[in-house]
């Protein structure tokens, strides 16, 4: 085992520091040392915190850090957020407030960008959340933002899925959109003193009454006022419930595993592009089959699955060989 | 040529919904038409209209509709929707007055739902555009909804991208999130008859000036109420400002260029994920990879690259062959 695993395993901060910039540099040492370590993983417990921009998510991760922390419990923060134009780096106007714990050697925040992604969760989260819990951290927040396939994507690495809305967003249904309903395991409707907040939380468990998604665990919806931390004790409650619930009956192993084997087929599909993408540059058959595409000359599909029917990855036989 | 190629190059309206639902279904048949009368595509001009929920996307769409088919102009409507899980198909509330242009003949509406699909623009869209484009549509409206990947997937498909934004909405940093203003040409402003509104064009303007995404194009900010069609005929002017400038620089068939050289490369990956999915079911090897990496014997990134190492969809040589 490498140096870097050893101390990673041992709980030090800077190997976790270093590991997750090596991560986010695609470093091949960074994916011997996830190999190595991988089986020291599934001790933390990871909570995603998503919803549509405004609806506080910072700010529930920040009191629900002040809160956890008492416990004694160490905490990962993962903030992923779309990517400025203007600033080249990830927007961390929202993490302001998270400095007062940046002091705290029990918690440890890092910020994703999103920028380039074709969709869903970047695979490098699903990394850094694995790394967090080879160092022994007991939970880890994961904040996405956006409705979409980025806020859709928590479901790839949280145990319990937090949806936070903001009830000055407008139309519920809206919020609701884009499948969100089925990943959700906790709603919190945030700034609950506002207007239309009990009317949201109504219209949301209504919506869940007539919905079948799940039916074992019902989805508590929560009132919180998050910039004062109200509610916040009960909602970190309902978070254990959830967990509670997974654990005795089987489902966190089961999900886990699943979670596990989509990884591993994105990660396929992953190093696949990145495969034709390098090809883009070097390879004269493919850079004329563009030339032909761009200049109209075949269509689009047609010309895909030409291509792979005149190229080794397009077998689609497990055995076969170029043929 | 097939008859359904013929018919539709003859902008029959039933040979197109024919075609539509073929490609929605991923009938080969409709691989072929494509491919057929991909070389009488070109004439039509398609515009995107992208913005969060609640933009008043879907009242532009209707009111430049009604401004353009007073020219005589044929317009196609294309409506790309998240869906949701309790009515298992597009969210049509939204869609209700676009009714008055159901009777038009000269107006063809489609609505398209996103569920499943990995992030971007589904490639359906691409090809419906494609297929109105085919059977002589003059212009193409495409509508999408969401802050994140689906929205900016739209300048895949459009010529000029309009953006929409609502004052209402709160931070407009926060909206403009997301990697939204490299791929603007255009900004409305809706409801500017609410509060707030002339200093999101401000802001907007003031954020444009620090940028320098394209040096030739100063994205005009407009500012529309369009439940009443304020703001509906300079938005149609500045969409056609832009087209010629688009004609007259040379860029848009640059831009169509590209598009359809990214269309190629997502379509190859699209039938690589396909075909791995596939195998997910019948590939005992795989199969029992995803076991492992369920159990825990392996990681998933290691197990991706040592499956696609032991496999022909391995290779990254342009002429390996299962080597």
């Amino acid at each position: 085992m490498s140096d870097i695993a050893k101390r990673l395993l041992a709980g030090e901060q800077r190997a976790l520091s270093r590991l997750i910039t090596m991560l986010e540099r695609g470093d091949p040492e960074a994916a011997a040392t996830m190999k190595a370590v991988d089986g020291y993983t599934g001790r933390a417990y990871t909570v995603g915190i998503t919803g549509p921009p405004g609806a506080g998510k910072s700010t529930i991760v920040d009191q629900l850090t002040q809160l956890v922390r008492k416990t004694g419990q160490t905490i990962g923060i993962i903030a992923v957020d779309p990517t400025s134009p203007f600033s080249g780096g990830a927007i961390l106007g929202d993490r302001i407030r998270m400095q007062r714990h940046y002091l705290d050697s029990g918690v440890f925040i890092r910020s994703v960008a999103t920028r380039g992604q074709a969709g869903g969760l970047p695979r490098v989260v699903k990394s850094m959340v694995r790394a967090l819990d080879a160092a022994g951290i007991d939970l880890i927040l994961v904040e996405t933002v956006g409705v979409g396939q980025t806020e859709l994507g928590i479901i790839s690495v949280a145990d319990t899925v937090l949806v936070a809305l903001n009830p000055e967003s407008g139309d519920a249904i809206q919020t609701l959109k884009a499948g969100v309903m089925e990943i959700a395991d906790v709603y919190v409707v945030n700034k609950a003193d506002r207007d239309g907040a009990d009317q949201m939380a109504t219209a949301i468990t209504g919506m869940l009454q007539m919905s079948t998604i799940s039916p074992q665990w019902s989805p508590p919806v929560l009132l919180t006022t998050a910039h004062d931390g109200q509610g916040i004790e009960d909602l970190w409650s309902r978070i254990q419930d959830h967990r509670n619930f997974l654990t005795t009956s089987g489902s966190l192993d089961d999900r886990r595993g699943t979670k596990r084997k989509r990884e591993f087929l994105e990660a396929v599909e992953e190093v696949l592009s990145q495969r034709l993408r390098d090809r883009v540059e070097s390879d004269p058959g493919l850079i004329a089959t563009l030339e032909e595409v761009s200049g109209k000359e075949t269509d689009p599909y047609s010309a895909a699955l030409e291509y792979l029917d005149s190229h080794p990855l397009s077998s689609n036989k497990p055995d076969a060989h170029g043929t």
